[in-house]
């Protein structure tokens, strides 16, 4: 075959280091003491905005320039950073934490979902409802990357977020800390609502489609539905997922 | 200036007639008795996988013929239909229409809510929680596309959408039909579900980062918030739609 060039719509991800992108993705970056930094893409305009930390590695260039980083019409609003990965946070730490602590904030699992867009503002909305972590599979779900980031728009920076390499397994270790394990099917009979009742729950969320797959199904506690209309199959699954937060954080504590 | 061609990713709107793609909103394009059809794009694969309304134009082509319809990277799955857009609802038939019955479903009002992915996750949401509308602006909001028909995953074929060409006299007539404006703003200080009450609600919501304009917070009869943490500054406004919209339906009849 010969050579072409990659298209520019997979350009950023062609980078080993994840590259975020725009104002709000980079400013929470910079701003995570947790984060290590690779090197700042600024235009001439854009430097004037903002101090940039000593010892930070800064190169400018245009409008052009930058968007050559990242995926084709990503907003980069003039910064581009490229940074290490963040260290993943461990299951355990979060279960151990959580018998410290008497509140019910949930724990949210998501099996298999790939759209890093829809991981992204699952993100936002976890850490706007004080959920106490994300865990996803190694596998099967988006890295850390600028569009993700974008999404998450800076939650990415603070929720903590645990990759695990089964997921089976880490909803077993979920259950025996003691929550409860509802898993978001369209086809359970019992409302979220009533599912939550006073647990500290784990919500289990399945990707548009496929679903929760049997083996997660089997580790959960109860299904449990979204009161929809049948007018519609189901909801995306970022809005879902939002839904679910806000009725586990609405609860008297 | 020389002549260019046009970016791939733009050529899906290159189109007067809007092309729907993807089988879950070609199939309910196709399922839906007001809507006029152009022409059926399909592969020779894909095409077994249906049955072909008679009189339906149809055109075959492989993948990467289907794909020059479609915005680049847009899944169409062996399905670009070519329609007319819908005619929009009158907002005086929905404000009637509620005149007539006793139930509090809502009516959804976006503020110059651009990106037509949000836009169509959220008229998603609406329909899957009965609202009995969605309220735009003509301008300053994403026109019938399939970008916004893939999302909306079906819902753009049943949803009652009225395009208004100013929203602060819509806001007067759906105020004066006995509909309670609830604006969602952060800065609130009444929770939604508190503003909520047991009104028939208009929930008016803004574009991320700009809100609510001024003209239409005058007409709103109550700005709230939904209980998010500091932690985060705001939700992705589909999902913030979808908790609002949830948060009403789920109060008793």
């Amino acid at each position: 075959m010969g050579r072409r060039p990659h298209p520019r719509s997979q350009q950023g991800q062609k980078s080993p280091f994840p590259r975020l992108y725009g104002r709000h993705a980079v400013f929470a970056a910079l701003d995570n003491p947790e984060r290590s930094f690779r090197k700042l893409h600024v235009t001439h305009a854009s430097a004037k905005t903002i101090v940039i930390p000593p010892g930070l590695t800064v190169q400018y260039g245009d409008d052009h320039d930058l968007g050559r980083l990242v995926p084709a019409d990503a907003p980069h609003q003039g910064f581009v950073l490229e940074v290490d990965p963040l260290e993943p946070a461990w299951l355990g730490d979060i279960l151990a934490e959580a018998q410290t602590d008497n509140d019910r904030r949930p724990i949210l699992v998501l099996d298999q979902v790939t759209d890093p867009h829809n991981v992204g503002a699952i993100m936002r909305s976890a850490l706007a409802f004080g959920a106490r972590a994300l865990v996803t599979q190694d596998r099967h779900s988006p890295s850390e990357t600028g569009a993700l980031a974008r999404a998450a728009s800076g939650a990415l920076e603070h929720l903590p977020w645990c990759r695990v390499v089964n997921l089976a397994r880490a909803l077993d270790e979920i259950g025996e800390a003691g929550f409860w394990r509802i898993g978001l099917d369209g086809t359970a009979d019992t409302d979220l609502e009533t599912a939550l009742g006073i647990a500290r729950p784990a919500l289990v969320m399945g990707a548009e489609g496929e679903g929760l797959r049997a083996l997660t199904i089997e580790r959960c506690d109860q299904l449990a539905k979204l009161p929809i209309s049948a007018a519609m199959e189901s909801l995306n699954v970022s809005n879902a997922a939002a839904i679910a937060l806000y009725a586990a954080a609405r609860r008297p504590a």
